[in-house]
Order: structure tokens, then sequence, then C-alpha cells
């Protein structure tokens, strides 16, 4: 079985994974850009919205890493988009057009059933409705002995935090601070839950920071 | 009329200034003193317990900045010690020994009157028992036109932001995760106050991230 990954999570100095205010125009919310602009900074980032150039240090490295060895990803569903409650109809399609960034199977959970939905380059969008263990299970199975990778948002990723189910987290933090949004680590405690900080880097404009979870714990 | 600045406030990736469970053997928290290790690197931060050596790069560059200027510090009582509710006698005389490491007027923020406590090397305790703002005005009417610091800890720090009294903020980010404890910034909007940040370094092991109240806000 593979390991289950969280990677290059943007957090601000005070907390925040994404700012308040979400919607189609402000898909991590107003301000919350900022807590991505580092990774347009890059090749990598540069290369998923169709663009030349682009830095190739340690950052680069990182959002590379980041998509390697994986085999399925696991997200919210508001992560896939703005639409709330039922789907009205199949218009949405996430927010990265006809060829998605993933090339494999992505398990987004959601409480309303949808068909699931095969885009280019390898990316099919399944819709899991009975909870974020079945939504693991099905893309560990998808993943066939790679890696599953929880995407996110941060409400996905404290969900299994909490349950123990990942195994290693990158988080970024970015100097902003936010005031409002989704709180990344708020009311969890990390340590009890049994994950630890392995590893820290700051090449550029953000730190880099790596936690694992211990294979015992207290 | 000086700066109010706050300097060197280490704080965990999950956003606490000082671990849970503090008392006389651990002054920050059982676990916390990690988040201070990064300062006894420094020549600066060893010279602090009469130690010799020392890194002397910008890590400890910021330790003397955070020094440099200031005629007068606030405090909060669980700063200053250990002790709680009134003052039984005059036995506690802070952390730092007979000569603490101020040299200037320090004000503690109390319930309990007390008498001021004069040390060795320029360092008085005075104990203000009337509030936040009043021993912010005597601090600044000590300090003569220098600036004033405020010193911590988490609690007086998140009520001096709250209240728009603070002109500078430093905070360091250390690599380490504490699950539990005294939280810097958590409820406090700081855009919406007027704070912003204004630059970060990340010469160590730290991530040193610098604050400021913009002059108008919204």
């Amino acid at each position: 079985m593979g390991r289950v990954r969280v990677h290059n999570m943007s957090v601000s100095v005070d907390g925040f994974a994404a700012a308040a205010d979400q919607s189609v125009d402000h898909p991590i919310g107003v301000g919350g850009e900022r807590l991505h602009s580092w990774i347009f900074e890059t090749k990598f980032g540069r290369g998923m919205i169709g663009a030349e150039g682009g830095t190739e240090g340690a950052d680069n490295d990182l959002l590379i890493a980041g998509d390697t060895g994986v085999g399925a990803t696991v997200m919210g569903r508001n992560m896939f988009g703005p639409v709330r409650g039922a789907w009205p109809d199949d218009q949405w399609r996430g927010w990265w057009g006809e060829d998605p960034p993933y090339h494999h199977p992505v398990f987004v959970l959601t409480h309303h059933p949808r068909a699931p939905l095969q885009m280019s380059g390898g990316t099919t969008f399944h819709f899991v409705t009975d909870g974020a263990e079945a939504a693991l299970a099905r893309a560990q199975d998808a993943a066939g002995g790679r890696d599953v990778r929880i995407g996110g948002g941060a409400a996905v990723v404290r969900q299994f935090l909490q349950a123990r189910l990942i195994d290693d987290v990158h988080v970024a933090i970015v100097p902003v601070v936010l005031g409002r949004g989704e709180s990344l680590f708020g009311g969890l405690d990390l340590p009890a839950l049994g994950y630890e900080v392995i590893a820290h880097s700051a090449p550029a404009d953000v730190m880099h920071v790596r936690l694992t979870l211990r294979a015992t714990t207290s």
C-alpha cells in the first residue's frame, strides 16, 4: 500500500489555507491568491497554466515531488468548484479546464451523487458520497500501489489528519496575514495525533515544513 | 513619541507562542523551550545566559535590533513569573536573576499591587494594576522618547494588537508543532486591525516575519 500525502499546502502566517469569501471569481477567497503566488514563480507552476519560464530551484523541486509517485487524488467538493448543494447539471467540470493537471483518478467528496466525469489526459473525477474513508479506499485501489495525495482544501486535510489517515504533510508558510479564512491546523493537536516536524527549508519566499506521522504513537 | 514594538516572538507552525502547562520548571510550557532554542544558537542569546560563542549572522542581528533603541518594556505577569493571585511575599524577583537583561524600567501588568523592585544593571520592575493602556503610558513616559517594547507573553501581545497599540511586530516561525498552548494570532483579524507583512527572511532555522500597523486603516 502506498503512502497518503499532502503537498504544497500554502498557509498564511496567521494559519489560514484559504481566505474568506470564496466564489467563482475568488477560488481561494478574497486575497487568498497571495498564498499561491510563489507557485507561479516556478517553472512547474508556470507550466500548470501553460506559461513558459519560471524558477527551477528548491521550490520547483518540491512542487515536482508533490506529483511524483502519486496514483490518485482525493479532494473536497469546495476544491473541485464553487457549486454548493445538489448538482444542478453537469456544466461545472472543475477549475482546471478539459485537461486537468492530475492525469489520474480524482475522488471528490460530496453529499450529492453525480456520474463520473472523464476528462482529457487521464483525469477522471469520481464523486464519492459515502465519506472520507470510503474515498480513500477507492483512491488506494485506483492508485494500484502508488501513493494517494490528499489535495485539499483545508477542511478535508483537517478531517484526514484528525483520523490519522495522512502519512506525510508538506506545508509552505507564506509571509502574508489573511485575518479570516480556513484554518489549517487550528484546534488540531498534531503531536497528540502523532505528527511531528521532520524537515524544513526556506529557499525563497516561503518556509517549507514537512511533518510525518510517527509509526507508533502515545 | 517612540514606537511600540514586539520582537522575536517565537511561534510554532501551529500558531503557539508558548506550550501548555507552564510552571516554574517549564516557563514556556512543556516542550515550549524548543521555540527558543534558535536564540541560544546565537552570540546574543548565549550572552543572555553568560555563555561564550554563538552565531553572528542574521538571527543574531535581529535579536540585537530587538534591544536597540528601547527605553522601557511592558510585560504580562505570567512572563514575569509563575506566581498567580496575590503576591504572597517579595521572594519572586523574575526569571532572570539579580541583573535582568533589560537595563531599563519594566512595567508588569498585574491585578495585585506590589512595591517596585529595583534590580542591578538599571532594571526596575514596576507593577501596574490599572490596565494595559496605563502601563503603556507609564512606559512611554519612562522611555523618554525612546521606543517601548511589549515583551509578552502571547496574551499581552494579543491584547495590545487588538487595541492597535503596537506599531511593529517581529515573529520568528519555528518549525515545530506544539498541539496546545497559547495562540499568538488565533481569533485576531490582523488585516482588519491594520496590520500587514512588510518583510520576511529565513536565514537559518526560523522564518522571521515583520508586520507593521498601517498609518491609515480601513
